[in-house]
């Protein structure tokens, strides 16, 4: 560590029961007028954008809604929500979803004062003008969007994840309120927390990780460990999923500043093309992409097997570093997360092509151990 | 922790060897074109705002210099320097030095946007404008001001430190550089680490303390226990250098939001009538008041023992608490920190009229047990 430099960022923090009703308030001391508030109609039928628009209205602000936001999100949403911000003369942006509406309000918030189609920001640092306030309103724990400087939004004609990363995407404030993970399915509950746990993990071992974020991405680690399983078991139990509520904020923190890994990047890939959920793919991809990755870091791997709670007494950093990968594949299974790409509906034949784009995802660059598409290749098959 | 709600703020960190060299960029991105430096004779000898002017002149900044600070800042220096800020016309504050500087940087700041004087902002959330951009520079690691929402001011009217609470305090950038850090004597580099070590402490028992807050504060007190000795042995160990670096930002971050406790509730009272360093008045007045904390929060002392290294294998909370007590203590001995408040030239007739004033200090009203004005001056005789 000595000599080298690096940055942390993050957003104001809300977390607590009941914080969704600030959402208005904020925005109003942010210096907002018009808000434009993006989500989808699932979030939409499970009643969570009523009480936003309800606090709005309290803060004296118009709201007008954006609701067309897909699992996968394209730049042509992106396109669509910054037309309708504009069309309304808003001056701000709420996002109230998953990852999918916040990352559309991101990039629909980099349109809007930078100009152009979203691809021209693909990569890292490339938005140069400041956006409009941004609100995050997380309702499920796993993206970690409403914390980070990621946006990540599909290239309709390239079929393929654009990661987008730059530190004007880092929001003003984000409102965790873990009431709102409770109308969550357990297989939603699943996958966004196997989400957490790969967020995690990717950026604990990152090449850019910093004391900073390895303090997060520990705890972030132990904590899901430990909630994680309760939290799918039950809708009721409340303790859970605060708790998961807590490590995916810790998580997405740990991400937004030391980036992720190769399961990412694939993951990134294989979205642009089928309609998997992101957690689903992380799932399948992590313990291969872990295997890979061992032998970069067997002290990280030993550090994590002990945060999740295995004994690891007497064992090499390599062994140790094996029962974290067991753990793994053991908690998917537990809490009947897909175990391979197959049965999601994915297609051997596209390994080659999915390799090859997968290398130049931005995620890719802070893997711990260096990776080539035949590599890339072969942790797919394994995935099969 | 199932009900409550907490906020959780922070500047964006930069931290490494040579970071110094880009205050003047961070200021121009934050839209300054003529910044105040703020600063004290000892860090102006040290050689420390040289750099910082030159990065000034390289990003294409006039800047002026205010060193008019003294060890206990008062309320007409910070008045002095929002003069000097107003009458050059300066548009942002970069602060280079230990906490007294920071302090008088964001004092002066909330004064030429807000007006009046800094008496009219004690207290918790009185700065109703934004600040002028602030960029905080610490060469000490210690202090956790330049992370902060605090500013700590002698009133000298009243000769009583006020804590001013407000997240516009909150400074937008803070610039830690450990290699500032090896100028430091070793009886400085003492009294500052202890100053962590109570940061670290009184944070985690907090009774605002959060989930947001507990990981930094265990963080910093597990890297302080294991480097403040070996930082004050030698002024090469590097390594030990830029880890209480990062313990301070950490306790900075933690206190910042969970607020303190006792300790530092009189100290701040003592430090507006001596000239003592405050981490010395912390270092003596730290194991009496966790001797009265002890049965407010066993568990978290039992914690503490654990993160400084003791073992505490088939003890009681009780007694695990209270090796962390006697470890706070024989790190004071070890690192040659004052021991009694005695030595300092502390005066024992002032002890009753020093209750009754910390009583009312912001920091007392987080503090794990209930305390009264008799028990403030049982502990200050203990500390003797």
């Amino acid at each position: 560590m000595v000599g080298s430099m690096y940055k942390f960022v993050m957003p104001e923090v809300i977390f607590g029961s009941g914080s969704i009703a600030q959402a208005g308030e904020c925005c109003e001391r942010l210096g907002a007028r018009h808000v434009l508030v993006v989500t989808d109609r699932g979030v939409m039928d499970a009643g969570w954008t009523e009480p936003v628009l309800k606090s709005c209205r309290a803060a004296g602000l118009a709201a007008v809604l954006f609701d067309q936001v897909t699992v996968n999100p394209t730049d042509e949403e992106a396109a669509a929500c910054a037309s309708t911000y504009k069309e309304h003369g808003c001056d701000a942006i709420i996002c109230v979803g998953g990852g999918s509406p916040i990352d559309v309000g991101k990039a629909a918030a980099a349109l809007v004062t930078n100009g152009g189609h979203i691809r021209d920001y693909e990569g890292v640092d490339h938005i140069l003008h400041p956006l409009p306030p941004l609100v995050m309103i997380p309702t499920t724990a796993g993206s970690g969007s409403e914390v980070s400087q990621f946006s990540v939004i599909v290239d309709s004609e390239r079929q393929k994840k654009m990661t987008i990363v730059s530190k004007s995407l880092v929001p003003d404030i984000a409102i965790i309120d873990p009431d709102v993970l409770a109308t969550k399915s357990a297989r939603l509950t699943a996958t966004t927390g196997l989400d957490v746990i790969t967020h995690a993990i990717e950026s604990y071992v990152s090449i850019a990780a910093t004391p900073m974020t390895d303090v997060q991405a520990k705890n972030a680690l132990a904590i899901a460990a430990r909630h994680l399983r309760p939290s799918v078991a039950s809708k009721y139990n409340k303790e859970a999923k605060e708790q998961m509520a807590i490590a995916s904020l810790q998580a997405g923190l740990a991400f937004s500043n030391a980036i992720l890994g190769a399961a990412h990047a694939m993951s990134h890939t294989i979205g642009g093309r089928y309609p998997f959920l992101h957690g689903d793919i992380n799932a399948v991809l992590l313990p291969h992409v872990m295997e890979f990755n061992l032998i970069a870091c067997p002290e990280k791997f030993r550090e994590m097997a002990i945060l999740m709670g295995e004994g690891v007494t007497g064992l090499s950093a390599i062994a140790a570093g094996e029962k974290a990968i067991q753990y793994v594949k053991k908690l998917a299974v537990d809490i009947g997360a897909p175990l391979t790409l197959s049965e999601m509906g994915f297609q051997a034949d596209a390994i080659a092509a999915i390799s090859e784009i997968a290398l130049t995802d931005a995620c890719m660059i802070t893997n711990p151990r260096d990776i080539s598409a035949e590599e890339v290749a072969a942790i797919l098959k394994r995935a099969l």
